[in-house]
């Protein structure tokens, strides 16, 4: 990183699989002097530690602000506002205040009824990166190299800032990219969102049926990608689903909508219609996601 | 494999992807002496000779049948039937007609339309193994190392004949379970069928999106995994889910039935709800499937 963009001291709030990474990864690009975490669970935190992952945990979180030029929320979506509640006051104003949340209008709404007058520093961010698997044990410095990371910095946000957050994250090998922080939630919910939310539906659906030990013996290699993000954390999940609601419920109606349609076709034996609509799948996939 | 069971010449009808790897396979285990292959494009024919996946074309499916003591129908589902018809009356008194099929009452009723009395070699097959990728070029020697293979015998089918097919599939390295064909069409209904049907769903979903192009470049691994699928050979999936339509249909009338459970939780803001649904699917996934 450039000295314009020097860190002194990262504070990472939710010792978890991304605030893990994001602490390792910022050790790993040596971009700062120290790295200090705070987490809900204690016992995460000096795990956290143990494995070097953070220098030391704070001792709550208006330490940890005073502390730091950089924090990054990394909890799940359902309790930023009570966090952000705790840093009120004690943020140092040449810091950058940013999140990894994975719904934006939710986390800004959130700052600006505890913040009132938004920090010029506060940068929303979301790195489109993690596993499905959870906590610390599971952070790695790579998480993000060659992965988007969508900044949704808003009028009140120093350019300074922006410039500064945008630095960090490409330090650990991110592509940044800036957009409106409701065009992102758009395009989460359905790329990532929506796929969640189908995966433990349909892993629930078949758990529930009654025959559900033999179904899942004959599962295959397909059937395990598929449902491979229903492996994911259903804390964080849930808070996605609430706080990004209105744009999960607008494609996951188009989605039904589709459903219906190819249920309908499997109906009446409409090869032609089933076969149009795989294909145009098929080709849209071939085309557009990297294999 | 044992002297009882040994073969002379497998033919393979269709060296597409799974055709292809029951080609390398068997030779890998030196099972048999000749391995002469068929396929409605004879280019295909012509590349699984040039690459030694087959020994020679045969001129057309009777001239098969009458060289070959095991014959492997390993097309998709729709063409079948009419492929049986050219066997009629040219398979020997002591040959396996076996398939790979993954819908099994449909070829067991397409084969009682074809020979009324159903050949006690008739042993109907389903190797859980394949890839979102097709034809020869894409076939492999290992493919059913350590896979499932579900043979659905029935009461016409000698014993020897079960045993036989048994046999060939174990020295592919393959794990053999013998199930009812309805209860097998069920099975892969839900752990097969359904997801296809649901990963297709989702991929053409967001290609009719106006931003699509947009959409799919912010999708990150977990949608790669999750639409892995839905790059499959559409054909194939097409004649699958009109094969097993009824099965299809009642696990995807459940699914959807667990989609609109979702889509309420989340439009009344029930965490709770979502986390219990979530947590449920996670369970089951983390402790019935192989990660």
């Amino acid at each position: 990183m450039s000295d314009t963009h020097s860190i002194d001291c990262i504070g990472i709030v939710g010792v978890g699989l991304i605030g893990g990474s994001v602490a390792r990864a910022a050790r790993a690009a040596g971009m700062c002097r120290a790295i200090i975490g705070w987490d809900a669970s204690e016992a995460a935190c000096l795990r956290a530690v143990e494995l070097g992952v953070i220098d030391r945990a704070a001792a709550d979180l208006a330490a940890l602000a005073r502390d730091c030029d950089v924090i990054v929320l990394a909890t799940p979506l359902g309790v930023m506002e009570d966090l952000m509640r705790q840093l009120v006051g004690a943020i140092r104003p040449d810091a950058i205040l940013t999140d990894v949340g994975s719904a934006k209008r939710s986390v800004i709404e959130a700052a600006r009824r505890v913040f009132g007058d938004l920090p010029v520093g506060f940068v929303p961010a979301h790195p489109i990166a993690g596993t499905e698997r959870s906590g610390v044990e599971a952070s790695f410095a790579s998480l993000f190299q060659r992965r988007c990371v969508i900044l949704t910095p808003l009028s009140t946000t120093a350019p300074w800032a922006t410039a500064k957050t945008r630095a960090l994250w490409e330090a650990m090998g991110a592509e940044v990219v800036e957009m409106d922080a409701a065009h992102h939630d758009e395009v989460l919910a359905a790329t990532s969102h929506l796929p969640h939310v189908l995966a433990y539906a349909l892993v629930d659906t078949l758990a529930q049926m009654n025959e559900h030990s033999e179904i899942f013996r004959y599962a295959a290699g397909g059937f395990r990608d598929f449902t491979r993000i229903a492996s994911s954390d259903p804390i964080m999940w849930r808070d996605i689903c609430l706080a990004n609601g209105e744009a999960v419920l607008s494609v996951l109606e188009r989605y039904q909508q589709e459903l219906a349609a190819v249920a309908q076709a499997v109906q009446r034996g409409d090869g032609a219609a089933i076969e149009q609509l795989f294909r145009r799948a098929k080709n849209a996939r071939d085309s557009h996601v990297i294999a």
